[in-house]
């Protein structure tokens, strides 16, 4: 089938569009393979973009892994930037394309659709405003730091999930007055409750205002600006605004081309990452993929699993025959000095599902107590009637990444809370406890299903 | 059964041994419990003993977590300190004693032998000499720590496993001049060959001479002391030696007993801890445990295990029914700003048993490249015939706590080393890599495989 297929044209350039175009090559040696980008750059990391307002990144071609011509010479990828798709035609094979106002047509004999996420717009906040900004990737970042309302003080970040409060924690390292509010009562949205009560905590102890439900909110714009905003009966002056209210799967492209989407608003795939048309295949922050845990269709815009869907398109659209795995949310967030964790499902998901499930939490030495630089960590387990595991989150310091990978690894295992009793955890005095917080919340869970 | 327990003597009381007697008043509310002590002190650590020299765990005190009084208070068990057995006549079921010079008897219904390991000691360097330390537990560490010759600067260090490495870094932090040898010619005895190479290059880098495969030391002493050391037709003056050659179980009191010995030195014991005596139950560093990997007996001095033993002896030795779970090696060792650990089996020892395996290795990023603090770990999987994991190695920052916690947990769920791929690793920046070193060595291990 190989030689049928001598055009695979890729539309998204960022995570999973060169995933996507590398495997092709490798998997296809002989067809042409473009790769068309709506914006500047191709191959960029987004997750990082917060870090370049502290500085802890130093640049925004810092996050730019590959030029075009580097991903042509390494891959024999044609990558078109600046470039739009604007239709596709899927029964003729055929692309609408727009660049530099020239507007033409390009067959494809396989599609793959990486068109990524685009920036939730909140109502008062739209980014219109000149000194509002979503910042969802490089361009957006380049226009945030080079605009001259950075060097104002007072900063509102409207929404607290995970890029909001990125974009709070670097904007504060910056010497900034940050405001930060949320609809919800606390912030980390997506995060157990008693984690986003840690994460308060530790925004308090920083300096970062969080005000929470926050429905009277009055927005005072001037010449194009949000100047003032009003909450509480108290007035704040606003120099600039970061919104970060979530995204959402962008898919206007796949809607005109009339494939399905799914519940979550995501393009529907396969576990061969093909959509309901046979000749298109879609991978990254723009599809819904199958849970782990569940069964069931999420919507997960995550770079490993962008990262990996890339790869099984990209591969299958080749003409290779590749398997997506069933995704689990393993996600962790810098607070500062601290780290909160959420991987597999949270009781709010369950409740919705109807799956019935315990709860254990535990808190435990990062370190034996007599050794400097220990902390209390806190977790939380949750278990299906069975036992097995079905999600779990962690607060504390950087062996949370250690201890959400345990889970993550138990969840795919299929491994029950008892099998993480023990489980042969080290113990180092400078290193790990005597007693960790996995066999803590196991030793909770083997108690509470005697 | 219960009932006709009604006096349970442990002999030992660091580590195992409280874990035995608390578990054993737990367990049986009516016996009369006694824990006898050689030494001043019960329920001390010893895995931080080498971080009282730098200074980082402040006295010896910190390391004693219970007084006799208060673990009578709190376990209603009769603590004797100072006191040693020096005899069991198990068919009478009698126990010799002496204390302060006073001999007597003490009959028991079940005895716990947890009487430790002791020092293994060098023919150069006998305790006897002034200045040679054999730091094995708290009396020691204050005998060292209360000896004018600790402000000498010059230090020899004979012995570069575990312990060795920990107290020559902990003196260097001190300010001393520290010369490190060992018979082998590479530091870290235990670890694989990469990862003692690694350990070299941080101990050149932090100024500690080692010297490896020592054949022609010569030591000078007087008036007891060692004064100066000479190899290599270098003459160096010594001012302090700490010999760690590694430890031996203690079974003098079990061989008098007539109890089994196992092939590696340790008391013999069944999985539920009990000995070739019905009666008599052991635990801790002077026993040997079933590996989980290769299913034979090893020698495994953890305080963790030691611990775990300890509870499990007591519960039985109070008339309950627990089991001991296989043991498996997983130790950390800090080398200054690096860790290395050690999980499982190592391919010297599955040479020894003849058991095929192949071996993987890997280099990834800690952090994404972009990101401040980021470095290179190193990681070695050992994989058996049928794809399960053996064994590994990992070199690097405090994450390889996590790595090695993820092995250890992956070798007791009977995971192969594929099913470490895609194993749903957290991705973020200021915490964890795009792709972490545990995914890279499940990639390579699936490509060899295939």
């Amino acid at each position: 089938m190989k030689h049928l297929i001598n055009h695979i044209v890729i539309v998204g350039g960022r995570a999973a569009g060169p995933a996507a175009a590398a495997k092709a090559r490798r998997e296809n040696p002989g067809a042409k393979i473009t790769m068309i980008e709506a914006g500047r750059y191709i191959s960029t990391g987004t997750c990082e973009i917060p870090y370049l307002i502290s500085g802890e990144v130093s640049s925004p071609g810092d996050l730019v892994f590959f030029t075009a011509d580097d991903f042509k010479r390494h891959y024999d990828v044609d990558v078109l930037t600046d470039t739009s798709v604007t239709g596709i035609a899927p029964r003729q094979r055929l692309l609408q394309i727009e660049s530099n106002g020239t507007k033409y047509e390009m067959g494809y004999d396989r599609l793959v659709l990486t068109t990524g996420a685009k920036s939730k717009i909140h109502p008062q906040f739209p980014p219109e405003l000149k000194n509002v900004h979503y910042v969802k990737n490089i361009e957006d970042a380049e226009v945030l730091l080079g605009s001259e309302h950075l060097t104002g003080k007072s900063w509102l970040v409207v929404g607290a999930s995970y890029a909001g409060l990125e974009f709070a924690e670097s904007l504060a390292k910056k010497g900034k007055d940050v405001i930060l509010i949320d609809k919800d009562e606390l912030p980390g949205s997506g995060f157990d409750a008693e984690i986003r009560q840690l994460i308060n905590e530790v925004l308090v102890k920083n300096g970062i205002e969080f005000v929470g439900k926050t429905p009277e909110l009055k927005v005072f714009t001037d010449s194009g600006k949000v100047r003032k905003i009003k909450f509480d009966g108290r007035l704040k002056e606003i120099d600039g605004v970061i919104g970060s209210i979530g995204i959402e799967p962008e898919t206007s492209l796949a809607k005109k081309a009339g494939l399905e989407l799914g519940a979550k608003g995501g393009i529907k795939v396969d576990n061969r990452m093909r959509t309901s048309d046979q000749y298109i295949f879609a991978a990254g922050d723009c599809v819904e993929l199958k849970d782990t845990v569940t069964g069931r269709h999420v919507y997960l815009p995550q770079a490993v699993v962008a990262r990996d869907g890339g790869y099984v398109a990209g591969a299958n659209a080749a003409g290779g025959n590749d398997f997506m795995y069933p995704v689990l949310r393993n996600t962790a967030l810098r607070v500062f000095d601290r780290f909160a964790t959420k991987t597999g499902k949270c009781a709010k998901t369950l409740d919705e599902l109807r799956i019935p499930y315990k709860i254990v939490t535990a808190t435990a030495d990062a370190l034996v107590h007599v050794m400097p630089g220990t902390h209390k960590v806190f977790g939380k387990l949750i278990i299906g009637n069975d036992g097995k595991i079905l999600g779990a989150g962690f607060f504390g310091g950087p062996e949370v990444s250690g201890y959400c990978d345990i889970i993550a690894l138990a969840i795919k295992a299929g491994l029950k809370a008892t099998d993480l009793r023990h489980g042969h955890y080290n113990y180092t005095p400078t290193l790990s406890p005597f007693k960790n917080l996995i066999e803590s919340l196991a030793i909770k869970a083997a108690g509470k299903s005697r």
